[in-house]
């Protein structure tokens, strides 16, 4: 039976989610796979919480309802007020530790080459460190021992299918497209249903759909990140800048407070009802996509076919369609949930599981 | 670079499309995974070629073309007549090696089990030795070294899913439904249009979509092995014999020639068309669905949603729909062509890369 040591930055929504779904697994995994993960180290955004020998289940609960309470790691018992996240790194002191990053941060490359360079494996739901430049996303995954399935389509194996069944198959990739973004996804479904883009954004705001300034969603830039990691994952040394993104609102309104930019949103309401119309017309509707391919990345809003797979997409479900040479008539498909605490955390459990057993 | 020694039952159509993959494949595998494969024994139906040093290229490519003109290894130049399978599993002389199994005969296994206690890694396409006795199942996977993607769905990733995605994420599975055979498709999509049965199958049978006797389709046994071995994969200790199986011809209709099945099939239509009238009533179609779940893995004829992924399936993609606890509201589905040569080795070869990797 392998311990393999974890040491998880962020424990925020999805890092709760991880941590519960780990305890709740070890017993099944020592007698499936022989392995026990073991925390030794977890920070939040004020401080960390270090055990060398490893928390016990009942301090890791206590960990999560200081938390969910509001709560800081650096007020515990087991406080650590840190200097560096790097510092935690050495805490496990052996090459089956694992770096699980769930911050929303760009500040955890350091810590995470320094992980990958002491032999470790690291797991991110994270984007940021992989959507910076090129380079830094050779460095990371160069070694083949960092996994992040949860960056694209959380749960949904958009990465594994990539890089463990199309890749390794050598099935040439024509081209990618896919939905990421569940928010996108509920707004052009609605249109579809001739509902008017204001209300759908102020809906979507009110469900907890979008982020505070719903900007952040309506912008692209969250789905262009994980169109340069699919494209990255490619072996295509893309930068962000070369992805051409169309946000869902003209420049002007980008300034503003989040209560100007509402109430300026009807004027885009006839623009987004004609193009819907004209694209009715001809059978197709309205997508947000990315699209992947060889020199003309981009992110916008598409027209595409009713009867696609994309056209026959409804809410919040991501889907990512793969045109290779073995599936050239039709696309390879995968369609799921791709948000939320608990379907990150599952993705991020299956990549713990893949380093573990590597 | 770690040299994999291969050894392969069975040559012909995915056998001749796995070769030319690997043969494809190997300098990119050389740079990209530091592994390159080398055929050491290959066997066909009369006989085997073998090399302890390993064929080349030049070699291996003069048996495509003696077998595709009809010839076999035994008559070739490195002809073997073998005795046993299990006579080639001790050529490779080293744990690298895998067996590979792209047959259709129920012959194998005592070779298999050979190779997997030698340490060597199994790809399997063939599900006859998968689907006979449970415990044959067990022995065969216990130690993780036996692959088999291309056994349900050809290289679409149904098991790397279940086996990487949704068990390693701790993921309970409430149910799988899916639609697994490409000419069971073509027929229901045909149905749910409004043609006849008998036509239908004649047509599908003229382009090859079924076996010489339409019948092995028909039956749905080949649909029930691969619910078979996706209830397997999830660790439940099923006989096929416990898997309720409705044909798509009543009982009286299995004896007799071809010609005479065919002449008969004009019988059944009137009912089929009257099934679908009456599902079409409440926006439901007909699959033929395979249902993975606790208790009643069953196969048949099913009455679908048009909305939801199996009644939006058209033609003969394969298609399947995992329902878990994260995946609760709407499932995890994956959609693709899941028969032909090149989707089959596909899959064998991504199985290959992994054993290899691992």
């Amino acid at each position: 039976m392998k311990i393999v040591p974890l040491i998880q930055f962020g424990l925020g929504g999805v890092g709760r989610a991880l941590v519960r779904r780990v305890l709740d697994a070890n017993d099944d995994f020592e007698w499936r796979y022989g392995i026990r993960f073991l925390y030794v180290a977890l920070s939040d955004s004020r401080g960390a919480a270090v055990a060398a020998e490893g928390f016990s289940y009942a301090q890791l609960m206590h960990m999560l309802t200081v938390k969910a309470s509001g709560g800081s790691l650096a007020d515990s018992e087991w406080g650590y007020k840190r200097g560096e996240l790097t510092d935690l790194v050495d805490l496990a002191g052996t090459e089956d530790a694992i770096v699980i990053d769930v911050t929303a941060s760009d500040e955890t490359v350091d810590a995470l080459l320094l992980a990958l360079e002491r032999g470790y494996g690291a797991a991110l739901a994270n984007k940021k460190p992989l959507t910076g430049p090129y380079r830094t996303f050779r460095h990371l995954t160069a070694s083949g021992r960092c996994r992040y399935e949860s960056t694209v389509g959380a749960g949904v194996p958009v990465i594994a299918t990539l890089s463990e069944t199309i890749i390794p198959s050598h099935d040439p990739v024509h081209h990618i497209q896919g939905c990421f973004s569940g928010t996108l996804g509920f707004l052009t479904t609605g249109l579809e249903a001739g509902r008017s883009f204001s209300q759908l954004v102020a809906e979507a705001r009110t469900r907890g759909y979008t982020e505070p300034d719903p900007r952040d969603d309506l912008s692209g830039m969250d789905v262009a990140r994980k169109a340069l990691i699919l494209a990255r994952t490619l072996g295509w040394p893309l930068e962000m800048e070369q992805i051409p993104v169309e946000p869902l609102f003209p420049p002007e309104m980008a300034q503003g407070s989040v209560a100007e930019f509402m109430t300026a949103l009807p004027r885009l309401d006839e623009a987004y009802a004609q193009q819907m119309a004209q694209a009715r017309a001809q059978n197709h509707t309205l997508r947000y996509v990315a699209r992947i391919e060889a020199g003309e990345t981009r992110v916008g809003l598409q027209e595409v076919p009713l009867d696609s797979a994309l056209g026959q997409l409804r809410g919040s479900d991501n889907l990512v369609a793969f045109h290779t040479q073995v599936y050239a008539e039709t696309p390879l498909v995968l369609q799921g949930r791709g948000a939320g605490v608990d379907g990150t955390a599952a993705g991020v459990l299956a990549d713990l599981v893949a380093l573990a057993r590597s």
